[in-house]
């Protein structure tokens, strides 16, 4: 069973911060293999992830051998079924359409100053994506970190994937050739994360690394940051279901159920306006938890991390959802737009009892790389933004010179910056022996 | 002298690769002391700020103290003098318009399968900005990172600025009030950063932290990364000017040395296609070092990581700006745009030999706080992007979720998540009862 709080109760505000302050993750602190396995690839490139790939995957490779070949990504693309083919096709396709709707504009423009100002978005030339290897390797995810890639005008995308006793998921295959991914390395772990970041004689750096993994790829993650760009390091999942009386108690207990199953500390919440549907949501649950495939894990996250809160309205209900700032929020209530306009901290909501989260999860079109552990307070998910970088543009006329120069030469001088100042002096004295301005 | 180097060069490329490779920072190891004061003043919050400022500041504070008052800014802003107070209000004015022109769009959009997607940007709650004290408390740079922070709708905005033995910076108080900062705190260091993010009695935690510090500043930053956002972990400085032989070779040379005298680590590099002109820069260089104020910093970066890299047409030089991914890019030749549209990654570029670098640092417009150590590769500059997240949002109707839903229902079973699945299989079996989709 969850705790039920109510906020009538009188030691609501005691149990509500214990919950979001539940620290549901143990990472273990790998970081100094880490840094030993970094720095041997570093120093012995192939050889050194040659070696850890025999070692951690039990797969003996070779230089030739490290990237899949096109032959063998067409044998594991064949043996994907047609259903599971057109379903990919869709969620890439749906995907697409919506990152295609990210791309930022340009600009430049003269002010009155005479300055002309802008900037100019580009992407970044090259990027790795990490896909975990056994259970977790989700094909779903590689289209969500790749797709917005692509659409970014990522030249060079590379995608590192253990493939343990050297078995690979055919989906996973299928899913970074929609993607248009340029090249497969057969490599997990650190020693991955390292020779994307470094290179080696085989496998070519990238800038940007992307995509979730274990403890051992988190931490490479944080110590090759400042090489190369990173994306967060995501923590155990995590849904809060907003609902009222009017919704079927079994689809919103599924919907909790689709967090709880990926993980032992994934969080599902429930707030409502009515403690007898609570009651009755946690009743399906139950129910639901007798025959679920993953009712282990769900059941022990359920258990230890779930939550039905019972609150006097929705004013009360979107409050504490800004405190909670999940990373799935989902409004199952008569006017889910108005309320979402109150919900600021979320990384994606999901609006009204027809959208159910997992929808998100594959073919909705928005990213399923999402801001984890609170921190949809300052970030967002995954999306075309994360492979581009903006360059801002400058350019001053003499006349733009003269009406600011000053200011700059005066701030510079206050700041005992003397070059910056003479930088300008030099031009503006120019300028008044030769009254061009 | 700095390195000469030309692509006409047998050993230019490992020069060249040299140069882009040196270490220009040593780093000390600063990271369990900062972990001790992390620690420390998450047990005893203002007692432990306390302590630190007293033993770092030689400054004797109280809980009440710990904020500058109203009255108290008032008499540091009496202190500036009107030259400099109309500098920073037209510094303020030029940033604010320039980053207001960044605040992106939401979107809502409905979809030929009759899905409903879109996504909205909403500001961090509450941000704090590191300012240094000393030698680098730079009022521009309290503009350059408050500004974008207010602009993109951050509605608490808290500064911390060390006060050694008391004093304060009267431009940095009255920059923080041109900006709308709401509270100055005068504490600094790992103590104010994790004040800042965990929050003490008297201080409030933020959601971000910004701008730039010391080695405890950042290894703090890096510690309380996750509980809060931050940006980047700045490096020194760096230039590269790109310039034919039509520039004043003292121009160019002043450029060159106002990112020198930022710091000795700092790195000021010319790019041109006439090596008589490099050598005359060269030569303007070492004659204006003859007085400049901070001659010794500046020569110091010249002699130990200044270059003159002498190319044989324009082509080269995009090209080798590319793989420097300079954080500033000034270039002085004939047709600045059009080489600027090959120049990708960049973190700012300024146009034409009527631009000096110096403009950008106060009051061009754009941000001065962009990435250093070839990032530009993979990042950008501050913006108001910095301080929003993004929510994205998802609706079906029942059509929709007929036309979608089985893709995600394959997918979730083929990825073993069964009540991914059954979330959605629900709804559908509940159409098919009902047709009304």
């Amino acid at each position: 069973m969850p705790q039920f709080l109510s906020t009538a109760d009188a030691d609501f505000e005691t149990r509500f911060t214990a919950l979001l302050n539940a620290k549901r993750e143990d990472s273990p602190d790998v970081d100094a293999a880490v840094a030993a396995i970094i720095a041997d690839v570093r120093a012995r490139g192939d050889a050194a992830v040659i070696d850890y790939t025999s070692r951690f995957d039990r797969l003996e490779l070779t230089p030739e051998t490290l990237a899949f070949s096109e032959a063998e990504i067409d044998a594991y693309c064949a043996q994907v079924p047609p259903a599971e083919k057109q379903a990919l096709e869709t969620a890439a396709q749906r995907i697409r359409a919506y990152h295609v709707r990210q791309m930022p504009e340009n600009a430049f423009w003269t002010d009155p100053d005479g300055a002309s100002l802008g900037w100019r978005w580009s992407a970044v030339s090259a990027a790795g994506l990490y896909v975990p290897g056994g259970l977790a390797s989700y094909p779903s995810s590689v289209l969500m970190n790749a797709i917005p890639a692509k659409v970014a005008g990522v030249e060079r995308l590379a995608i590192a994937v253990p493939t343990p006793d050297g078995k690979a998921n055919p989906l996973v295959l299928m899913a970074a050739r929609l993607a248009g991914v340029d090249v497969i390395y057969r490599v997990g772990g650190a020693q991955a994360i390292a020779a994307l970041a470094y290179g080696t004689e085989s496998i070519r750096p990238v800038d940007k690394i992307t995509g979730p993994g274990n403890a051992f790829v988190a931490a490479a993650k944080r110590r090759v940051f400042g090489k190369v760009g990173i994306d967060m390091i995501a923590g155990p999942s995590e849904i809060l279901v907003i609902a009222d009386s009017d919704n079927d108690p079994d689809w919103i207990a599924l919907d909790l159920m689709s967090q709880a199953e990926h993980d032992e500390s994934a969080q599902s919440l429930l707030i409502t306006d009515d403690a007898a549907f609570g009651q009755a949501v946690a009743e399906a649950v139950e129910k639901r938890l007798e025959t679920l495939e993953r009712r282990s894990i769900a059941g022990a996250s359920w258990r230890d991390y779930g939550a039905v809160i019972t609150v006097r309205d929705m004013d009360e209900a979107t409050a504490l959802s800004n405190r909670i700032a999940p990373e799935h929020l989902e409004l199952c209530v008569a006017d889910p737009q108005a309320l979402a306009e109150h919900c600021t901290h979320a990384g994606a909501i999901f609006l009204g009892a027809w959208t159910p989260e997992a929808i998100g999860d594959y073919v909705g079109g928005p990213n399923h790389v999402l801001p984890t552990a609170r921190s949809a307070r300052f970030s967002s998910g995954l999306s075309v933004l994360d492979f581009l970088k903006r360059t801002t543009l400058a350019q001053m006329t003499p006349a733009a010179l003269r009406a600011i120069g000053p200011a700059a030469e005066t701030l510079a001088i206050s700041e005992s910056l003397e070059a910056h100042g003479l930088s300008v002096r030099a031009r503006l004295n120019k300028l008044n022996d030769t009254p061009e301005g």
